[in-house]
């Protein structure tokens, strides 16, 4: 008899629906070879024949909005308006990629004619991007839609040309299961294979299928110590495979004293309202806000923070987690609370918090240097620049950093922005980390512990290119080059020929 | 007293020159401090000045050709005529990379203009990419030059802008030292920080050089087993850094019939040729040759594999792995040797070898599917298509796979090329894999255990991309954003604006 998920209410503690049984290995191994049977088909697919498909799957999760957002609510309890505005993005996400997977930018085709009477003579080479195979795809519960079954590794995964087998998150197993349903319906009713994209659950099954020899490469979004364990697992087994993990990451906001005078207050409401978004459990979530020394918000702070009502957290154990690391934090002999945060008795519900302590407490001392995942953050006032650039380099690589600023000639925004650009996947000016822009020019990833791997980007167009490897095609006939390779580019795909960009479309 | 390490003459086994202390912790450590605080001058140079310090570099390796070549051929018998055509090579690749440095393509600039508009709006997003920071390159002894510590990876190294810090091969210890020589006076006379390149010796120091927190990135071309070491320690870092190793192939090539009808006697010619190149210490060495039934040419291989004269190899644990790993191979049931390598008393002198077998005898069965390195390939006869589309599937990842064919037509080229493609790096026809062009489409890697990474070449210009990640910048004022991103592209280079490319060169 197989174990079991419980769907479980986070707003109220109770499981609720169906038991939803785990996946047991010789299900996982049957799926994961079905996935490998299914890729070369969608290898073979035209980029247009794949941007149609991905468009289905889009309007498909589109189509049942109603019954998704209402068990990603029941199951996430991040709300009606949060989980609407994530779908959107989520559809958003495979019509982007599948736009892009059109244009053929995602080949990365070059083509280098021959050279024969160069020194050394140069054979004619013609590289471009071939899918790597099935991808395990780890959903995140922090964004159950968008970083989910249906989100943004599985979207990049299938604008590759890789179907997708992915791992549920235990916090969310109907919603998984729901998705993965209108995901197959989509492409069966396409008359595309179904073993494209599959679900499977439990613990036990996510770690199956990692060292299933099927599974060619994986990504994840979740805790640092998951990841380094998802990681180790993909660099141990026999065919080691690529793994994308995007983490932890404090995402520090360095404010100028110029920006205090000009807006101090309204700093201050935007940093608690950013910080507690989503119950503080955005990886963009702002966790350090450095401010000057005599910036008097402590008040507005303090206030802006106690009046913020926060959704439950995800889970009882991200809950009792939460306050735990709030009050780890808080004692540190620097530190100390601003505003208590608590544990509430309804479901997972918790009230926010806030920790201050001087910039000097992280000077060769990371204690303080360890994200809170809820709404804590820490606020650490520096005395002046020469601070800052002492201890801007001691932090953890990150995700994003932001600087608060009143002008571009603002001293501290001088000297901060390269500091925080060196430890960062994005720097961002006057605005706030949470909300994470779906473009080709964004980047969402980081040194470590941000990602396991500061070149790759988990949003945006740039997401596609994990899951592709190069092949390059030395002095090869045309009948037996890919269409993508042919000289008149009958796919009207963009290509650098000779050295020359030639834009997407037909010639 | 420090260890130390001996120069070894391969075509007589004696020792020469004088001792070179191997690099003990302290120092190795410092050496690392070192390439640190000498990145950020590098990473801060325009792609121009950085293009201009290479070819200096360049400049320099070229004008010392005759003491480079001596002291390389003492120690790697490799020859006068070899080593000066990889020396040119090797100084080619600086440029080269320069040059592409230069243009800003290896920048791979993205930037998106604000649409405050859209649904949801979209903030200014500006993407660059930035050096990882000191590289540990690894030299390999097959090219003491264009893979050892002027190489191909110190080369897409310094054009990313990262410091390197190169461990000397066992084997050649002395040109190790001398390359690093030349290349730090080259720095110096340019007024260039001579911390940007370092050399270590010894195989502790290259365990302690990977361990080292001031180093973000590493390159290795060599064996599985070191590759695979040397990967578990990147990834088992208290922060794990990327690891580039370019390990074993086979490098299959496939004969049609109708290739062998129209010119088997030179197929056979041109094959012993190239495996035996560098007495088959390429990582390109066509390693497995299939041939049809009934293609009549078993004499002719092994007359012209019998008359082959070939290097030493490279050092004596290397001449002893051949023929015990020869011997293996012809040990398998179904094999026989057609050519019995032999090692000679001469310092580390071997002669070729060719084992025969049906190409039955790997479907499910490994054994044979090791390379043996040196000069002794495997020829396997094929019964027919059939038998290929079966067997082809189970050959291990590698850097290259070739079919021999009479036209495209083929019938086995139409059924073995894709099948080759799926599982190899670059795909050739017609001509032979060792000899690897350094140009923009080369892709010079594989899925393992060609590479620990199918996505990343170690040749080409695609090589430098390896060592930088991205930073995206969000609503950042020009004055504080890198000068590349500069909406009037001061810097004159390559960029991807709104979705449109610009070509490099001033507006």
């Amino acid at each position: 008899m197989a174990d079991t998920l419980r769907s479980v209410n986070p707003t109220t503690g109770a499981e609720f629906g169906d038991p939803i049984p785990e996946t047991g290995p010789d299900a996982v191994a049957r799926i994961a070879a079905d996935a490998r049977a299914a890729a070369p088909g969608l290898a073979a697919m035209r980029p247009t024949e794949r941007g149609d498909l991905m468009r289905a799957v889009a309007a498909a999760l589109a189509a049942h909005e109603e019954a998704i957002v209402a068990v990603a609510d029941a199951e996430s309890g991040l709300g009606d308006v949060r989980l609407r505005g994530e779908l959107t993005r989520t559809t958003g996400q495979f019509e982007l990629y599948a736009a892009y997977a059109e244009t053929g930018a995602a080949l990365d085709i070059v083509i280098d004619h021959a050279a024969p009477r160069a020194t050394p003579p140069r054979p004619d080479l013609r590289r471009l991007q071939i899918p790597l195979g099935p991808v395990a795809v780890y959903a995140a519960s922090n964004f159950p839609l968008a970083f989910g079954v249906a989100g943004t590794d599985t979207a990049a995964a299938l604008a590759a040309g890789c179907p997708v087998v992915a791992k549920a998150h235990a916090s969310q197993p109907a919603t998984a299961v729901m998705l993965g349903q209108i995901i197959t319906e989509a492409l069966e009713r396409r008359g595309a294979d179904p073993r494209l994209l599959a679900v499977v659950s439990g613990f036990q099954a996510g770690l199956d299928l990692i060292r299933d020899p099927n599974i060619k490469a994986a990504a994840f979004t979740g805790s640092i110590a998951g990841g380094r364990a998802l990681a180790e697992e993909a660099a141990g087994r026999e065919e080691p495979i690529p793994f994308f993990g995007e983490l932890g990451s404090l995402n520090p906001v360095v404010v100028t004293p110029e920006a205090v005078a000009q807006r101090g207050a309204a700093l201050a409401e935007e940093f608690a309202a950013s910080m507690t978004l989503g119950a503080g459990q955005f990886c963009t979530k702002p966790g350090v806000l450095f401010l000057p020394e005599g910036h008097g918000l402590d008040e507005a702070l303090a206030e802006a923070v106690r009046a913020k009502q926060v959704h439950p957290m995800l889970n009882r154990r991200i809950q009792e987690a939460y306050t735990a690391e709030a009050s780890r934090l808080a004692a540190h002999p620097q530190a100390r609370f601003a505003v208590e945060p608590s544990l509430e008795d309804d479901g997972f519900a918790v009230t926010p918090g806030l920790v201050e302590a001087p910039a000097a407490a992280i000077d060769g001392d990371d204690t303080l240097l360890h994200e809170c995942f809820g709404p804590t953050a820490l606020v650490l006032t520096y005395a002046d620049t020469a601070e800052l650039e002492r201890v801007l380099p001691q932090l953890p690589g990150g995700l994003t950093a932001t600087v608060q600023l009143a002008s571009s000639a603002d001293a501290v925004a001088q000297k901060a922005l390269p500091l925080l650009a060196e430890r960062s996947g994005r720097v961002i000016v006057n605005a706030w980390p949470t909300g994470v822009a779906v473009t080709h020019a964004q980047h969402h990833g980081g040194p470590w512990p941000a990602a396991t791997n500061a070149r790759h980007t988990s949003v945006g167009t740039g997401a596609i290119a994990r899951f592709a490897r190069p092949v390059a095609y030395q002095s090869t006939p045309e009948p037996l080059l890919p269409e993508a390779l042919h000289d008149d580019n009958p796919l009207g795909v963009q290509r650098v020929v000779d050295g020359v960009l030639e834009p997407a479309g037909k010639a």
